[in-house]
């Protein structure tokens, strides 16, 4: 089944350093879900953008056939950790159709934030 | 009317086991609002993947024309029931066009959070 | 400037009948935010559906030109109110496109749970 | 790379007054995050809409190439100041392909709440 898209962007990223448990599920964190519906493995390419520097990047990572993965920004280490309390935008890029959806998890205080959305395609 | 699509996904999906209370609408939960604007019956056909493990489904839907319902991802439990704290998407068919909806309350704590998105289409 | 679009729908609606605070800007709510970019006065009709009846309406609803009109389906009265504690959706036609942003403000608890999004069009 | 689009609309604005903190990163806050992936800078252009009087703007905003920028509209003071506690949105324009999302923090109360999504384009 061929639905999704190969080109995402989210102009919305930040980390903050604070979290009230270190308890994997609790602590703040952006994440970028992918889901990849078809047949063939996904290998993404993210590039980080700032507001102050150029970008990093590309990050590389695997989604198989028919699985989906809950990437953290928090994370990604390579080629360079994302940083935290900063404003950063992701551009991903995938060699076959997958679907994105980005949420964010703030708890910096112990009453959890949460949002979401599907990033632009 | 034939306002809709007949094909969504949602690549984010997660119910935490915790709920501070069990009463139903604040226990932690993943919906799926699906309103079906037409003058046919809308039958689903919703599919879960998961991160290390094949796909589950068909979970089979139904919403009457004229008609919207909020599914919990919670309460499917045919073919299997949905596993908690386990990271999991959707690809949702519809046989009419039909208009999606995504919402998580997550009420680990007592101090709710919440949020939403039109699904991917 | 024609930015918008002329048909939207939203699947998602609930009303809690709790508020920790009567103030308006703090009693729950389902906020329907629809802006007019346009020279010409947008004349809106909005039917509800609902979960175990058929739909209501239309409500209609008026935005001026270039203005932005934040409507609460808490408020809607004619042709009936909207039931609280109850699933309904929304599909809103205008005459002249129109942008429309769904957000919901729920207060059962003084810390206040917010999410928004970007309705189906 | 060319994704990105050159004009987008937020139908929701509303700053409160009140925050828990005079922190920067927890004073209740509407953010226009813009992702400029391109080699341009982009020029934008911001115009504000209202519900009780006409259009204020434009605002002009730049994001330089390969850059990302997290505009608040608490900021934007030129040429007139975002009155708070009003309902407002707004349109960007942009020279050249932009990504742009929208975020609320509300920290009225200090357990703050957030949510956010993709403006229409």
């Amino acid at each position: 089944m061929d639905i999704g898209k190969t080109l995402w962007a989210i102009a919305e990223g930040y980390i903050p350093t604070g979290s009230f448990s270190e308890t994997p599920e609790f602590v703040s964190h952006e994440a970028l879900c992918v889901l990849n519906p078809g047949k063939t493995d996904a290998e993404l390419e993210v590039t980080l953008y700032f507001g102050d520097r150029g970008p990093a990047g590309p990050y590389r990572l695997e989604v198989p056939a028919e699985r989906v993965t809950h990437f953290r920004f928090n994370d990604m280490k390579d080629p360079e950790p994302v940083p935290r309390d900063t404003t950063f935008a992701s551009v991903i890029r995938s060699n076959v159709p997958v679907v994105c959806q980005h949420t964010r998890l703030d708890s910096r205080d112990p009453h959890i934030a949460v949002m979401t959305t599907v990033p632009f395609h």
